[in-house]
């Protein structure tokens, strides 16, 4: 185990009718408020009544950015940092799953800084200050209501890239799996493949003796896996859907991280993959990761071993571990497309002929991987076996 | 899954040589310390100079008051609230295990307060200020350096009381599992069967459907069990010690109680145990949790088949799951004997003449447990069953 620190003090607010609490919540830091969305749903489910009538309840003021899109755009967000600057916002309220709350976040720091907040996301300059944000989620997966991250594709040339901060965790996220009965089975099954790929990324890891953050890791798979299962079955099964909903959170809320190095090559194989073609970011992972992992497993045969084993229920094959491990990938492989994820590049009609450009605009940075360090031409591998 | 609100902002700095940092992270918070501590261990073994340098680099000053007994006594917190008071101390350094950090939680609240500290014990006053406090921890096992509670024994009458308030919550906590290798073998099995006890408190509940919960308190559990092994093979063995120390924080730090309702009748059956005999609390849990699990598991026999067969690794027995619910406590009681703790209180030499006056305590604000309510009787009885 490495050392580590982990502080993670968002303010979690889970459960039926919490979202009439986002006016006292909000309250605490604010009196003016960027109310921040995606499409027109949080209108037709009743649920932006019930936050305007939460707002008034608690005498705050707001103003409204709509129109976020998935995989959020760099136009929108500085949109949103001109209103705050102009109309003196002190706090975004995000009502939405992960492309809201990164926008809000992108926001939230370019309201506070003097040039372009792309700076931040190429690495010229770093986060000293930003706004404070509220989420009320609407769609669990990317984990960003209680995460430091934030990713975001510039409109210009489609590069999808990443900042992270302390000063980016939000200070409540509310979440009423009640909200979540609605969302369309696909945008369901990407937001599991999301928070599960949120996991494996950290999984897999060259640091031994982590005991600890194996077992939790394992165990909120386990609960993913069985309640994706009972929601497809059982879309409005509120127990099913919580058990969802807060494993989205645990899977991405940095305690799965402690004392360890994850791995991450996946996500930014992936980004390039739906900054270019605009795929949601959970079905583009069902399509990466299997293919990442038959690309690496070789490098740690016992620990895809352990991840069949004790996630998927393959038994071990104590002559053979390999088998298990490759055993294990199928049953996950299988898994994403009995929830209705493609698991193939040509499943959802992305072409050959773009591989070589994205394995380079991902190496743009560097190279990738932790658990296995990936050069250009090790993704554009793993590109192949996806196809 | 029952509605929760989870926020828990202790930062943990957890590692080699970590105690360095404690006087960078106390200057964000106080100018004048309160060095609060047990018997001689920490100067023994050098970590008392460590702090004392990191202090002075960090230009902090400091009075000190040592001392703290197992079962925290009110007196020497009272010496403590006054130390406070008469010396403008404006942060608290608790350097020890739960009864350190536990009475340093006292004094924060008594050093705020007008009349006796022990009101809040007696539920007369409601928690509404409290010095803040940091802790560098000792002894793994009561999880206080990330909670919100404390217990306290009244020297008059020997009452054990808690007091609770997110108030108590430590600013940070500074955890090196090094500092636990010259841990005496009982007091490290004390605390693996404290922590253990921890998380079994809130295990058995009468909320359905709690899968996440579940399955990180299985997977906490076999991570203490199998790192309690090593350790006693190993005293020295690092990543056994650091699953040990990270396993019995995150037991209490409130996550594992998210969406349901633990019972705590057997740490309030024990804390009179420990209260009159001054027995070690793990020891006295490992003597009261599995009379109290026999005493009970017919209330639910599936949760406590499901706890044998996830925990312990007992084969199910689909026809007679009552027959795996008690191999799981068997084998439970047997791993404590095997660690050197008691099961049974004529091993700790304490007679049964008291069993009625203890029970009459215990039950001094009423009823106690969730998953089963407790008369006197009952606790009587349980305490009959340890014998």
């Amino acid at each position: 185990m490495i050392n580590f620190t982990f502080q993670n003090s968002t303010k979690i607010i889970f459960g039926k009718d919490t979202e009439s609490q986002v006016g006292q919540e909000t309250r605490l830091y604010g009196k003016k408020v960027l109310l921040h969305y995606g499409g027109g749903s949080i209108k037709k489910y009743g649920l932006y009544n019930k936050v305007i009538a939460s707002l008034k309840k608690a005498n705050i003021g707001w103003v409204e950015l709509g129109g976020v899109q998935p995989n959020p755009r760099l136009s929108l967000i500085r949109d949103g940092i001109n209103m705050c600057k102009n109309l003196d916002i002190d706090f975004i309220l995000a009502i939405g799953g992960g492309s809201v709350i990164d926008s809000a976040k992108a926001i939230a720091v370019g309201a506070k800084y003097d040039g372009d907040v792309w700076d931040f996301f190429m690495r010229k300059e770093e986060i000293s200050d930003a706004l404070p944000i509220g989420v009320l989620l609407t769609i669990p997966a990317a984990g960003s209501e209680s995460s430091t991250g934030s990713v975001v594709t510039n409109d210009d040339g489609q590069l999808k890239k990443d900042i992270g901060s302390q000063l980016l965790l939000p200070k409540f996220a509310i979440l009423n799996p009640e909200i979540t009965f609605t969302l369309p089975s696909y945008q369901t099954a990407a937001g599991v493949t999301d928070m599960m790929a949120h996991i494996m990324e950290r999984y897999f890891t060259n640091v031994t003796h982590v005991n600890l953050t194996d077992r939790l890791s394992e165990g909120a798979l386990k609960t993913i896996i069985i309640n994706a299962k009972r929601v497809f079955d059982q879309p409005n099964n509120y127990d099913a859907r919580a058990e969802l909903m807060w494993a989205s959170t645990i899977a991405h809320n940095g305690l799965l991280d402690t004392g360890r190095i994850g791995d991450w090559a996946s996500h930014m194989i992936e980004h390039e993959l739906s900054g270019i073609y605009d795929i949601a970011h959970g079905a583009g992972l069902a399509i990466i990761f299997p293919a990442w992992m038959k690309y690496v497993y070789q490098h740690d045969v016992n620990r895809f071993a352990q991840f069949a084993v004790n996630v998927w229920d393959i038994p071990m094959n104590f002559s053979n571990p390999a088998e298990t491990a490759l055993l294990g990938i199928e049953k996950m492989e299988n898994f994403f497309s009995s929830i209705g994820m493609p698991t193939t590049l040509s499943e959802v009609n992305i072409p050959e002929d773009r591989f070589d450009e994205m394995a380079s605009k991902a190496t743009f940075f560097g190279t990738l991987g932790n658990f296995v360090t990936l050069e250009k031409d090790d993704i554009r591998k793993i590109y192949e076996l996806a196809k």
